[in-house]
Formats: C-alpha cells, structure tokens, sequence
C-alpha cells in the first residue's frame, strides 16, 4: 500500500540543531499542535522527549486531552479556557492553559478561587500578530490576579520568516516593555524563524513547531533542517498504451501510444494538491516522473516512457516527495505552503515511523 | 470546540433522489471511499443501508478491512488485489475485488483455482477514462478464466459531469460492445453524474459518490442534492481594536481602529484553504464576514465589525460553510473542487452526527 517513512530520528536531529542555535539560558520547547504537523503527535512527542525536550504547545482542548498522558513536564495550551468545566480539565490533567483574554483569566482566576490555589499559566500578549493575545495597552489591568501564576508571559511574531521586516524589532521592543511590569514571569517569544532572528528573541524559552518537522525556518536560504517525511505512492497498474489515449478525468491530456503508464494510489484524499494536475511529478529508479492528467480522488496517472521495459514491469512505489522530489517545491508549485501539505496528508495513508 | 454538523437524513434523502432517477431495474450502490468522502464511512454506510443499499464501493483493501465488519451484503473493492495474501485477504473478508488489469485475474484466478472455487469479482474496462482497467482491445484474453465468476462488468465515465462531452457517448458505445461478450455479467457504468446522463447509462447498478454527499452532479445546473456538512468554528477571542492593528502573519492586512474582530479556532490543518486569506467570508447572526489577514495553522481572523455590539459579545461560533456559505462557492472562490474540502477536512474536528 501507499505509505509514509517518518524519520523520528531526524525530528531528533532538528531539536539539536535549533538548541545549538537557541542561547544557552534559554530552553527550546516543542510545539506539537496539529497531530505535530500532521507526522504524529506522540510519536514526535516521545521522540522530543528522548532528545531532552520538557516543554510541550499544543493548539486546542482536544489535543491537550489526547497527549497529557504522554506528557511528564509542561503541557501548554495555546487556546486557553473558557469556562468553569475547561479550567476544571486542565487542573485535573495537568493542562497549562495559555490566556489570551480577560475573559480566560477572569474565568481561569475565578476556579483557582474556589480551589484557593494560585494556578499555573502563561499569558499571552499580542504585540503585533494581531490574533490571539492581550492589547499591551491593558497591561495594566491585569497584573493582580491572586489565583493564577504567571509562570511565563508570551508573544507570537507574524513576520519572523522575513528577518528584515520592521515588525521584529517592534514587538521585540514591545515585549521588553511588557517584561518590565512581571518581574517574577519568564518570557517565551520566538517560533521556529525567531530563534534564527538571533539571542534577542530567544528570552527564557523558544516554541519551534514547523522546523522540527524539517519545514525550512529561514525561506530564501538553504533549509538547514532534516528532512522528515518521505511519501511514497503504491502502484496499482502497469500499462502501455495500444494508441493514443485521453487520461483521467475531464480528458485533459492525450498520451501517446506506446506510452508507459503507471497508476499510483495516491489523490488528493490522501493530500497531493488537485492544483498539480498535469503539472506535478514524482520519482521513481532515478527518473522524474510527469503526473499526467487530473490527479483524482484516489489515484493519479504517472507517465513513466522514460523507464526502461524490464525496470517499469518492476516499478512498484514512486516516491510522491521525499528525498527526490524536495516537499518545499511540490508546495510552491502548487502554490501553496509547506504546512499544508504536511497538514494535509491523508489519515488513510499508513505511516512508518523510524 | 470546532464542529462539523454532518446530517444523515439528508445523506439518506439523496440516495433516494438518486434511486427516482435511476432506471427502475438498476440497483443503486453507494461509494463510501475516502472515508465517505470526508464525512465518516461508517456512518454514512449504516445510513445508506437503511435506505436500502446493498451494494458498496471503496477504494483499497485499507478502506475495505475498515469496513467488512458493517457490511451484510456486497462490498466491491475498486483497487483489486495484487498478490495472493491480498486475494486471501478478500476471501476471508467477504469483499469482492475489482480486477484491474491481468496481473489482477491472473492472481485472483490462481488463488481460485487453490480452493476450487469460483470467486466473485468485478471486471473493470477502461473505456475512455485511462485509468484504471483492461483495454478494450484485450477482452479477447480474459474471457476464459474457470476460478472467477464476473457478476458485474464496469467502467467509468471521464466526462460525466459534461452532459454534451462527445467521451459519454463513445464510452457508452464502446461498454455496450464489451457487453456482448459476458452473456451472464451483469454492468455497471454511472458515476453520481452519469446517472443524469439518462438510462442508458444506467445498465444493472449505478455508483453514485458525490451526489450523496451534497456535491452538486450537474455543474452548471443548480444542485438537486441536500447539503451533507455544516462546519462551524469556535470563536476564541472577540476583540475592539483599540488602535489601527496589522493581523495576522506576514502582517497582510491592516485593521482600523473600533474593528471588532473575532479569532476563530478553524485553520488550514481544519482543511480550510488558506488560498482564502484576506479573500473568504464566514457567516454568524444574518452577517457574512470578512476573513481578514493570513489564515493560519489552527485560526483564522474576521471582521465582525458589522455587528451589533451585544450579538458581538455572546457570538459563540461561525459558520464555515454550510446554508449560508455554500461549500461550492468556498471552493469555487478557492479554485479548488468541493470534493477537496471535504475529503481535507482535518480529523480534530469534531463530527456531529444527526
């Protein structure tokens, strides 16, 4: 069957990299939301684990309830709580929600008061993303809250993968400002791009999500990090063409008679963007491989004329991105990112973890 | 949390819709590949026997392992089998391969031929669409097989959803031919769309997918299917912007000051196309809204600006696509098919069966 190799040991490697990079004062949490990018949640979490990583985002309520048995350390959420029954889960499975409005930490505060316990948290100040976060200009309306513990306060940058977008530097300052009025917090600021943005950024924490996973961090530079994921399409069918044929939905492309023609399971259920229809490639036994007419649901039509007899009748997995066909260029030309495609991938596709 | 409303009435209506159409001596299955198209197979399959169905499709054996356990009746499987443990596989599961090529009824026949039995199978004529199946012009070689017993002969349409495409009536012509030559082979030929392309397309069972799912047939003409899936997203944040504000990443759109802005917890890892940034509208309280900046992993912003300030505070959640936002028209906008959204809808989502 079609499947994925994921090298875990690679997600290893990405973690040591970013820590070489990280200062030394500083420690290098993961960021694992979004099934870790769509590779798996707990086995990169395990695997961060190994290499010494503590520290754990997660996005939602769902997440977090899928992996606190996983977690020993910290196990953050970065959607916060909103009533009385979300802060009672966190307490109880050891969750530690990040506040992004008065109304969390008004409801977060308001179950550490019934508990008579000060509670942990990290909370969130928009400085410039303009999503998530507190305004900075209501600083001061929140620094006394006797039930909750401000172990961090946080930050999230919108243009750390440009280093020279002026908005670094603004939140950077913003933050500094904020740092000032919690004296007994830590501060967390960058992503995986701000940890390359230098020391400034890196405050008592750094959260790199997208670099672990080997998206590069530092677009319009060589990605430094390792590759993870390797996708690899199982071939159902073999054929040359008797004559001159249309391939594939809507008629779109005519192949040649005597065309050899592979067809793979793997469509755009499993995540390979319909927008490469006609366009995309793959690659199998040292050739690049054309994608021939529309990409459908389940399967896509491969010209493989180029393959030699004897090694085409043998032919069966083309390698859909990977080693060969880099999964930054599949995404760009599709137009899109490569998060989506990672995110992306199919739950049907079975995933090899090594 | 985020939800999909996936209502299985109308999933029910829809077969029904389907069966009126269909010539009143064909049986009418249901694909449920793909996980039913995004929608969740087994629901979608307990629903559709109920309406009557007997007869269901999926795509390799993945799918069918998944699902044997539900079906009572006929479970074909349009991938086929390759080797002798995938033969055995199916024997033992009740699913009733599709033979795609020679390599497929050579395996299936030798794995027959062990039990001496003669084993169920549908036998697959690639009429046009060049894809998957056997060449017209090899029928001559596989009419001969003693361990196999070809209840159905099918093929599938390339241009069904084009009414007036010259390809449905050369595949038609060409299927008819092939007819003759399995006296005792029943046929089956329409896809969802090739049931409206009239009753000589429909010969002894018709295959619809899309259109059970709410996909719209006939493009171009209005959709007769009921509308399957509502998403609806959970509002994070709501926020009165307190200064002019950039939002979001790559800070790609600037919003006034007074803006009132909701964080909505739905990103690309959703399945939400992020080629919709700055771009899509969502839908709450009478009000279509605007996405503004990038969408991003797990949220997207909008301004709810037109809103009256009490419906703004207590807004709860916002309709993604559904009776308001049409999920055509959000792919259509997206340049991308409604069929993409649905099999890309992430598996965090909460599905809402009713």
């Amino acid at each position: 069957m079609s499947y994925l190799d994921i090298n875990l040991e690679n997600i290893a490697c990405n973690y040591n990299l970013l820590k070489e990079k990280v200062a030394p004062y500083a420690l290098c949490a993961s960021v694992v939301k979004a099934n870790a990018y769509g590779i798996g949640a707990k086995q990169a979490m395990k695997t961060l684990q190994k290499a010494g990583c503590k520290d754990f985002f997660v996005a939602g309520m769902d997440e977090a309830l899928d992996l606190y048995k996983i977690s020993k350390d910290n196990l953050f959420m970065l959607h916060g709580v909103e009533s009385y029954e979300e802060a009672e889960l966190t307490y109880h499975h050891n969750i530690i929600p990040v506040l992004n409005d008065h109304h969390q930490i008004d409801v977060y505060n308001d179950f550490g008061k019934k508990l008579n316990k000060k509670l942990p948290a990290i909370l969130h100040f928009d400085t410039g993303m303009g999503r998530l976060g507190i305004d900075r200009e209501d600083v001061q309306k929140i620094i006394n809250h006797d039930f909750i513990n401000y172990q961090y306060i946080m930050s999230h940058l919108a243009c750390a993968d440009e280093p020279q977008h002026p908005h670094n530097i603004q939140q950077l300052q913003m933050l500094q400002k904020l740092q000032k009025f919690f004296p007994n917090s830590k501060v967390s600021f960058a992503n995986s791009s701000g940890i390359f943005l230098g020391k400034d950024y890196h405050f008592d924490m750094v959260r790199p999500g997208c670099a672990l996973y080997g998206i590069n961090p530092t677009p319009g530079q060589p990605n430094q990090m390792k590759q993870v994921v390797t996708a690899n399409a199982k071939i159902l069918q073999r054929r040359v063409l008797q004559k001159d044929q249309h391939v594939g939905y809507g008629s779109t492309h005519i192949a040649k008679k005597g065309s050899k023609i592979l067809v793979a399971e793997y469509g755009y259920a499993d995540g390979y963007p319909r927008a490469l229809s006609n366009l995309g490639k793959c690659y199998a036994q040292g050739y690049f491989l054309d994608i021939i007419g529309r990409v459908s649901m389940d399967l896509m039509i491969i010209n493989a004329s180029a393959i030699p007899d004897q090694i085409f009748q043998s032919i069966k997995h083309v390698e859909i991105f990977g080693n060969n066909i880099k999964i930054d260029d599949l995404a760009a030309q599709a137009k899109i990112i490569t998060y989506e495609i990672l995110t992306g991938i199919g739950k049907r596709t079975l995933k090899n973890y090594m």
